[in-house]
């Protein structure tokens, strides 16, 4: 098993953060515009939509300010049953997000297509929170043929 | 061990990706301007130096718009030992690059910073091909407050 790790520092709280990883307004601002469910609730099911498809992720932990978990649970084959981890520290003017996309089962190609993509939403969630504005599908920074 | 794993498409020939990876102004221009050595033979060694430090990195193998591999001999104690590998396959328009950034001996905070650092690179080498332009440090985008 293999996994997809960030890192960023977001100059905001970890409470703006934790909105923009939890209401769908925050998620749409960053991720895709396409966001639907209840991100709010241990249990609830958030989906994102993409022009080429999309993940339902159910939420599994909630702890605000600190951590978001989902688990995929509908979305291409090779995402099924992995997990989204968000962990997130304030110390100083910053909110540091450690990002995990865990439980690949192989290196495959796509795999090395979402960790570089994942990159660059990540830079889309701390533009959001650091200007207001970030880059949601379908205005997202496009990485290769794939997208 | 864990790896950080990477992939963009880029608009150009694999002769292109190749020669930025390979000669040192090419690699001045999307990694960082301060770049010295030999990145064109086996048994070479690149130097690359930012405001907070450096590695130095000895080629180990070059296939021609192929591939490029190389070993970290010096720099942050947790990179020392890994390999960078470059797998270029040109598609079309496109060259697809696989990126390995192998050998992580723990998933360190580090290695998390590592990773979305490298995305943000890779797309630095994406615009150095399609528009002649990349963001080599200093000029780079800065991802946290390490940076």
């Amino acid at each position: 098993m293999v996994d997809i790790l960030h890192k960023v520092g977001i100059k905001g709280s970890a409470a703006a953060v934790y909105a923009a990883l939890t209401g769908t307004e925050g998620l749409a601002g960053w991720w895709t515009t396409d966001t639907a469910g209840d991100g709010e609730n241990v249990g609830g099911v958030l989906t994102f939509r993409f022009a080429a498809g999309g993940f339902d992720m159910k939420v599994r932990q909630l702890d605000p300010g600190k951590r978001v978990l989902w688990e995929v649970i509908d979305g291409p084959e090779e995402w099924i049953g992995t997990h989204v981890d968000w962990v997130l520290d304030q110390s100083g003017d910053y909110t540091v997000v450690l990002f995990h996309h865990q439980g690949w089962r192989e290196p495959v190609d796509f795999m090395h297509h979402c960790s570089t993509k994942w990159a660059t939403y990540l830079m889309s969630l701390k533009s959001l929170i650091e200007t207001g504005k970030g880059a949601a599908h379908p205005h997202d920074v496009k990485i290769d043929s794939w997208d």
